[in-house]
């Protein structure tokens, strides 16, 4: 009987992870207990790891192993420009790009514009005490442009504005590649808008 | 024997279609002839009637009916921002973004920069012609964000930087609905490059 309850609780258990339902946790589970018992402890034993060193970067807000990340810790890095973004995977993305040598602030999370400009889903004072220890003279908002990520921006616009730095968004526009015959029409609308000047004396 | 050689000229003729290979070709050929005499009649005739009545607009070099196209007819469109796109359909999709009301100038092609940039896939000559008769401020450049685009937009830059026009492009950024984590690493870099100040003053 507590042989059965343990083997339920581990179909929900598994549910937990992205895109897994009750047939495919059931599924797992049978695999698991019945061919894979090394691979069960050592998925156990990964995730008794993970959680016992993976933590906030001090700094950054992001997620490493030790008290201040990677990046955080690089000296040769500009400290001068701070970009902000949602999370931990976009500071990899931006990383792929090669277009940012400043540093990072991870927000782990977005506000919701639907559920009343929320500010608990953004690690807000994490940032303000990240600010107060710093010489920083940009902030690169660089969240989505999504809803969710419009409505952070905002939320971050208004939080900053009256502060001594410079305040910048990632620019709207065209993608690389793009041609105006494939592209969405409000993509378009804002390539006109944001267009920029190739003779500025003119 | 002649009816042969008409019919593999129809299967010649149907390659023509985009799309459409020998095997395509061959099936709405013997679906024309023996199944649809009356849809062969139909298009031959509107291929007859397109073939004579659609021309270049005097005004932009879009294909219209008529000398002037709508667009260019239509005296409520401001007269003084020229956007010049490489095809009709460009025209097409930028309406439809209801983004631009000025006029347009459809170039009927690109430059391609592997073949040394030849001018002679764009309508230069009617371009300098139209430019002569018009009142126009801005000349917006909206060309795609491919190479030929790019070649095509330095191209025209060179043409027209000397002359009394602001000269602008389309926007390069994040696409409208754009998350970080699935934008390409050139679009990215792009984005933060021609980052936007939200506050100018500071």
């Amino acid at each position: 009987m507590a042989q059965q309850d343990a083997f339920s609780r581990l179909i929900e258990a598994l549910k937990v992870l992205p895109n897994v339902g009750p047939k495919t946790a059931q599924r797992m589970a049978y695999q698991l207990l019945q061919n894979n018992r090394d691979g069960a402890l050592f998925l156990q034993q990964a995730l008794a790891d993970a959680l016992s060193a993976v933590q906030h970067c001090r700094w950054c807000n992001t997620l490493c192993e030790g008290e201040v990340c990677a990046l955080c810790s690089d000296t040769h890095r500009r400290s001068d420009v701070l970009m902000i973004v949602h999370h931990p995977v976009d500071v990899a993305s931006m990383e792929a790009a090669h277009c940012h040598d400043g540093l990072y602030f991870v927000l782990m999370g977005m506000v919701n514009p639907t559920q009343g400009m929320d500010l608990k889903n953004i690690a807000i004072a994490p940032l303000v005490e990240r600010l107060k220890h710093s010489h920083i003279n940009e902030i690169i908002i660089a969240t989505n442009f999504t809803a969710e990520g419009d409505a952070t921006a905002y939320v971050l616009h208004q939080l900053l504005k009256d502060l001594p730095y410079k305040i910048t968004r990632l620019a709207r526009g065209m993608p690389l590649g793009g041609e105006l015959e494939y592209v969405d029409a409000g993509t378009l609308a804002q390539a006109v808008y944001e267009r920029r000047h190739l003779n500025q004396d003119n």
